[in-house]
């Protein structure tokens, strides 16, 4: 296993903006070298931004998610946009925090109406398989550069996001599904049903990756997480706020298209040379406070680059 | 990869109590059922309880951290005790905060002077190396249960503790190291340097795992981790809290063995058929909110059952 990462990693190029430079390259040197056209605008419409009740010194705090993009998780996805559009989370709150775990938001009592047209969404699938393939096939499916995963066959990026494979020796077939990280976004749900969209929770921990496959993953926190993550801890059953003035209350959330101003972001492209490198140079660190290169690095460990950009 | 992993999981025997339940097994369930021999006493002598000021409603705020047991990081734990018994850190306090990252204490400036005794340790080995073996000693090697991973060879548990294994297959020899998980406590220091373990940090957020081999783990937080991990993020140069108001102070830090009632804990055996059942059902969750079992986990993600026990 190490070796087959080692050697995948090791065969990347590295470009030639870092390897000019005269201290060995950071990950933080091969973002600021990334040239222009190796990152992606993210599209205001696939951004949630939420602003809760500002904190006990008056500070605002804003909570900037992006939503999931095709293939996976779009029919809570779609909620998702109806349930901003209908101002829905205005006046609900945060009102679950687990340390190590999640900070959850929407309606506690669920007993708010849901806009018209959201509804529940089926129990899974919660991963996308390709067609049957032949033996032939499955030795193309793997790809030339992936990440070691302890949780499938193997990890990689698609467009930007992180995204583990397994090939089903019963079936043949290759599954994919997205992952959850540190700030990733997915919907709770009870025991048989898939959710709505209108529960969500953050990821403020190590990565719980037994939930993949078993909970709708539809989005990031690509901006304000710490709003989440410094959150008190709920001291009710599963982490639920005891008392509500414990609760955090959400003052709006808007789909970045609905804003007159809204935030730009762009990310590093996950197919660029650049983002190559960035891995890995994430996986074998070579400035001068490394005595060790890792080696390898999992894929919730890697963060794909994302930064505010103005307005085009 | 995901083959050889299951494989071992799977072949873990499932001890009676849980196989015996109507409700599939669960994490939880297994720790409740382990008999009192799978546990083992934490010696109050290698806690390091550490009582910060109480919060803004004046709840008290005590942070325990569990001292790394022989053969890793002795230099730095050493030093730790030292300055636990000349009282070194009252009066210190928490002045760094990164999200997803680590919670920093000690003295600020690096102004204070050390108890007599205590001096930096030499900047690495942080990992231990056995004797060069021959083919056959390194196939002896590999153990029968054990974890993929994705910085290492294999991943398992010691004495309690997550550890990574590497055979180097230069020199022949099996190394070994404490791996950085959530919670895990390590030894802050300036490059080239290993220091002196007065200035530490705590794991907040996914495992940096680059981190291994690189700084000394020298521990881990078994109670109060969100005393740190809620605290604000420092705005100054690497998360360093710009003012010296939003510090948080540390009123005093003991060792459990200087204290008249210390806290008792103990833990569940990572040699015993429990823990061995734990692991299994972590990696293969069968209770009815889970559809697809992860079929695997991480080092970092198992988390070793650690509980509070009266004096005995």
């Amino acid at each position: 296993m190490r070796l087959a990462l080692a050697a995948v990693l090791l065969a990347l190029p590295v470009t030639a903006a870092s390897q000019e430079a005269a201290e060995p390259p950071t990950p933080a040197s091969i973002v600021a070298a990334a040239p222009a056209s190796h990152w992606k605008r993210i599209d205001p419409a696939d951004l949630l931004v939420m602003d809760l009740a500002p904190d006990a010194a008056g500070k605002p705090r804003r909570v900037i998610v992006q939503l999931m993009p095709p293939p996976f998780s779009q029919g809570w996805v779609e909620n998702i946009r109806k349930l901003a559009k209908a101002h829905w989370w205005d006046g609900t709150s945060v009102y679950r925090v687990v340390d190590n775990w999640v900070a959850q938001w929407g309606d506690v009592d669920e007993t708010k109406p849901l806009p018209e047209g959201v509804s529940e969404v089926a129990d899974g699938p919660y991963s996308t398989a390709s067609v049957a393939g032949d033996e032939d096939t499955i030795v193309l499916w793997h790809p030339r550069t992936y990440l070691d995963d302890a949780y499938s066959d193997w990890a990689w990026f698609v467009d930007g996001w992180p995204v583990a494979y397994r090939i089903e020796d019963q079936t043949r077939t290759l599954s994919s599904w997205p992952t959850h990280c540190y700030g990733s976004v997915g919907v709770a749900r009870s025991v048989g049903s898939g959710g709505t969209g209108s529960e969500l929770y953050a990821v403020i921990g190590h990565a719980p990756r037994q939930l993949d496959r078993n909970i709708a993953v539809v989005g990031r926190v690509i901006e304000g997480i710490e709003h989440l993550s410094v959150l008190p801890r709920g001291t009710g059953e599963a982490g639920v706020y005891e008392k509500p003035e414990e609760r955090t209350p959400i003052l709006s959330a808007r789909l970045g298209s609905e804003m007159s101003d809204p935030p730009r972001f762009e990310y590093l492209n996950t197919e660029s040379p650049s983002f190559g490198d960035y891995v890995h140079i994430r996986a074998n660190r070579q400035d001068s406070f490394y005595k060790v290169p890792a080696g390898g690095i999992d894929v919730c460990n890697v963060q794909v680059p994302i930064r505010r950009v103005p307005a085009e």
